[in-house]
C-alpha cells in the first residue's frame, strides 16, 4: 500500500489531497518537523534530502510534490486529477514547478526561517513574496481551477500556499480576490475536507 | 516552429540540451539578462514571470525547465529521453524538481546574488549549497547518467549545475568525483557540444 510521509499543514499536504482526491488505499506517517524527526536516520534511509513529503511505493520511494502529484494523478487516471495530452500536461507541470521553486521557497523564507526575519530584511522578503502572490493573481491561475476549467493536483498544490499566506493575514482580500476565491473553492472540496480533518486542521 | 527565449549559459541551458537531443527543428532567440532583456514588455508578454526558459509552441508558452523538458521527450519520443513507466517517470520528476527547487536557489544565491555575498553571508550560502551537491553526490546521481543506466533530460540539467560549479571553483574533485565525472561525460554528447556552442561557449 502507498505510504505518505507528511508533517502537518506542511507542503505535503498538497501530495495528501492528491491521494484523497485519487480515492485510493493509502497509509499517512506523520513527521514532526519541530521536532526534528525529519533528521532521524530512519528518515534520512527514506529521504536522504530530509524533508517532507515522501511517498513510499511498492516499487521504492518518490520524493518532490511535482513528483508525487504527477504519479498520483497517472496512476488513478479515472480520478481525472491531471491533463494527459502533452501540451495541457506542460501546462500543468509549469505551474507546479513554478509553486516549487517559487511561490514556496519565496513564502517559506517569510514564514519559517529561524531565527525569524526582521525589518528591512523581512520587508524585503514579504515584497518578494508579494510579488509572486501578484503573479499567480494576475497571470497563473486561470480559473475558476488553477488551470481552467478542470479540477487537478495543481489546485491542492496552490492552496497550501494561498493557504499559508491567510492564516498569517498576508493573503488581502482587496489584493488578492481570485487567490481567496480560489482558496474558499478547494477548501470546500470532500477530499480536501478530508485531508485537512487528518492532519488535525480544518478550513480556514 | 518550436522557440526557445534562452540566456547563454544560464539555466535555460537544460532545455537547450533537451531540444538538441530530441533532434528537432527549433528556433532560438537570445534574452541577455545582463541588460535585463528578461523584464521588457516584449518578453513579459511571453512569460510574465520574467525569468528564461520560455518555449513557444504551436499551443502556446511552456515556462519552467521541469514542464519543457518532460514536453520535449514527450513530443519526441523516439529520441528515448524520459523513461515512460509511471514509477521511473516519477524518480525522473523528482530528480528534476529537486534541481529547480533546491539545487538550482542554492547555488544561484552564491553566484548571482546582487549585491554579491560576502563574509559570514556568503559561507552559510556556500555550506548550504555544497549540502545539496554533497546529497547529489551521495544519493541522488545513480551512474553512469543521472538515472542510471539511460541518459535522459535531467543529465543536461544537472550538468548545468555542475558546469556552473566547476566554472567558479567549486566542484572540487576530491569531494565531489562522481559529479565531475558525470559532468565530462554529459559534455561529451555532440548535442550538448552543439547546444554548448549555439551559445558562445564550449566544453571546460
Ligand atoms: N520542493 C520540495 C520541498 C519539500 C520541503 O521543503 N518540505 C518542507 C515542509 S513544507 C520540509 O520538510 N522542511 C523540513 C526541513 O527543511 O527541515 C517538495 O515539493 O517536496
Ligand atoms: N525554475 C525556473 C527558474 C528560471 C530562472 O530563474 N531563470 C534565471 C536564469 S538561470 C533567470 O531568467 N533569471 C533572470 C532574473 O531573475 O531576472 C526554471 O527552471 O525554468
Amino acid at each position: 500500500m502507498l505510504k505518505l510521509y507528511y508533517s502537518p499543514g506542511a507542503c505535503a499536504m498538497a501530495s495528501h489531497i492528491a491521494l484523497e482526491e485519487a480515492g485510493t488505499d493509502y497509509e499517512l506517517q506523520k513527521i514532526d518537523l519541530r521536532q526534528g524527526e525529519q533528521r532521524t536516520p530512519e528518515y534520512l534511509a527514506i529521504n536522504p534530502a530530509g524533508v517532507t513529503p515522501a511517498l513510499a511505493t511498492e516499487q521504492g520511494v518518490i520524493t518532490q510534490n511535482v513528483a508525487i502529484l504527477t504519479y498520483v494523478a497517472q496512476t488513478h487516471p479515472q480520478a481525472g486529477l491531471a491533463p494527459t495530452e502533452a501540451y495541457a500536461f506542460a501546462r500543468m507541470q509549469a505551474f507546479n514547478a513554478w509553486l516549487a521553486s517559487s511561490l514556496h521557497p519565496a513564502i517559506g523564507k517569510v514564514l519559517f526561517s529561524r531565527p525569524p526575519l526582521e525589518g528591512a530584511v523581512r520587508a524585503e522578503a514579504l515584497e518578494q513574496a508579494f510579488a509572486k502572490y501578484d503573479l499567480a493573481e494576475q497571470h497563473l491561475l486561470v480559473g475558476p481551477w488553477a488551470l481552467g476549467e478542470d479540477h487537478s493536483v495543481t489546485d491542492g498544490y496552490l492552496m497550501v500556499f494561498t493557504r499559508w499566506a491567510r492564516q498569517a493575514d498576508l493573503l488581502d482580500k482587496a489584493r488578492f480576490p481570485r487567490l481567496n476565491a480560489h482558496l474558499d473553492r478547494v477548501q470546500s472540496r470532500p477530499a480536501v475536507q478530508r485531508a485537512l480533518a487528518a492532519e488535525g486542521l480544518s478550513a480556514i
